[in-house]
């Protein structure tokens, strides 16, 4: 069945995600019209999904609607911001409503549970690609940055890094683990969970934060250039989910909680005198975050392995390269 | 040459728009941070371009650039709204250097020449395909909407619509025409320029605006609808350029005004009793607008010519249809 674009847009997205009292005006004129909170910053980014690059053309729709947010959200999560405004580009072959109404209720639900209203957007005919915008607010001055870490800093990672790889080299049947594995890394990879509840709580806390997303060793170097540092990793140290053990062995699931991408973690250093804080009111064992290093002087990032620095061929993934 | 994604966005974006002293940070970290003014509320929109949908596969990058930025302004314009910072997605096939300079020196004239900060984005590879992020401000209560016209309101459009869509057909070599018209629909169509100062001063006294860029009368009759009226356009009230009616005589220029797209103009409803004061403070030939018509019960827009309705089988270019 055709569909035009507006009655795409107000069957599929207009009642998505949360409602908010701060949207005087929401999808259907040509902008949208809100009211940010007085006195705080807006944070803002921008993420592209591309079908093929991004995601499985076959993978879910579901999970293709839930990535295209959560990635945003991840960024929104490393600047220790509190998300609010979604707005939708979807640029879609033809308009198939069984792929677009899953792919909204992924999206919606995702929404709904970080309460982001979907504000605005642009449907077009062309190759599956989905950009989304999103607006947060954090208090003047207080949102997170990469640069700010100094020497001595305290480094640390949310969650087990290496799931989400395992579970896209399953998807791509380029692996076989157990049974007891399977689900937990695919679900990993298909349905990614920003980590933007603790985000916001860093602020207290972390002196630079980074989204973990091309790779744990490649990230925390890119945290270390901003400061002007470099991160020192210990191999034994990292966080790996025992069904990435159990899939890869220890030794591969550390090497690939370093390079693999798509974990939308977050690395964040700690200032040494404010860690026993940390960990005293956001309990790792409750917030789920790992220390893993610590920046020390020099440049980039390295993994230290029973005291020797390791040497790596890949640091992360880079577009166009 | 290869390039890396970080390269490639701070050696053509990080300072191709304009400057501004609310951009607390831009470019180049996990997401932007933007200081609003105090008491505005936010207008927010967004647009995709697809090659070969939105613009032809060889069209100057410059002028792809320009265009991404401008249809967004466009929106901004329709609202009433000074637009201040936008972001953008590109999804490139490759890194071609001498593309990319073109497309940001065109997307970054524009935005100084409008004020607007390029604050953050994403590269990714894919179909070429670009979307823009407009973020501006209007008063709180003031922007302007679809909805809000009433019957008697007397109906306005900004510029010569039709002159892009002759241009489009130009570079389409669908359309020849004397060489006196071709240079001028040419930049019609490649170099829209969108309303942007208009749609402010409308604020004061515009009761409803749309963007004109489907088609005149498909946008008038999008207005119409929100307002819960119809639109009458009288088709000898047209505004025509001297150069589409070279091109294509009186008659099928007037055609082309009601139904051709990529006009980027203004359509907008004023109370009869403020038309004075906006014809006197927004001197028409100084501001560039026509009285086409004006709002009447009913539903849908139509055309009157020597007091006739005609009819049409195209009312507006639509998408999935």
């Amino acid at each position: 069945m055709a569909l035009t674009e507006s009655s795409l847009i107000e069957r599929y997205f207009r009642s998505g995600g949360a409602q908010r009292p701060d949207v005087a005006l929401g999808i259907g004129d040509d902008a949208a019209i809100l009211s940010p909170p007085a006195g705080c910053e807006l944070i803002v980014t921008t993420d592209t999904l591309v079908a093929g690059v991004h995601f499985l053309p076959a993978a879910p729709a579901a999970a293709v609607g839930h990535r295209a947010l959560a990635v945003n959200l991840s960024d929104l999560a490393a600047m220790g911001a509190r998300p609010a405004w979604a707005l939708l580009a979807l640029t879609l072959p033809e308009a198939r409503e069984d792929w677009l109404a899953e792919f909204s209720a992924g999206l919606g639900a995702l929404a709904r549970e970080h309460r982001v209203a979907l504000v605005g957007g642009d449907t077009t005919q062309g190759p599956l690609c989905i950009t989304v915008q999103l607006i947060g607010f954090a208090p003047p001055g207080l949102a997170l940055r990469r640069g700010g870490a100094q020497v001595g800093d305290v480094l640390f990672v949310s969650g087990s890094p290496g799931d989400a790889a395992a579970g896209l080299a399953l998807e791509e049947q380029r692996l076989t683990v157990p049974d007891t594995a399977r689900d937990y890394l695919r679900e990993r990879f298909l349905l990614p969970s920003p980590r933007v509840a603790l985000g916001e709580r860093l602020r207290d806390y972390a002196r630079a934060c980074i989204d973990v997303s091309d790779g744990l060793l490649g990230d925390a170097g890119k945290l270390a250039h901003a400061s002007g540092v470099a991160a020192e990793i210990a191999f034994e140290a990292l966080p790996v989910s025992e069904e990435l053990c159990a899939a890869l062995g220890d030794e591969r699931a550390r090497f690939l909680a370093l390079s693999g991408g798509d974990d939308y973690e977050l690395c964040f250093a700690v200032a040494p005198v404010r860690v026993p804080e940390l960990l005293a009111q956001l309990p790792p064992e409750r917030w789920g975050y790992t220390r893993i290093g610590a920046l020390v002087p020099g440049s980039g990032a390295r993994v230290l392995r029973g005291g020797t620095v390791m040497e790596f061929s890949h640091s992360g993934y880079q577009h166009f390269s």
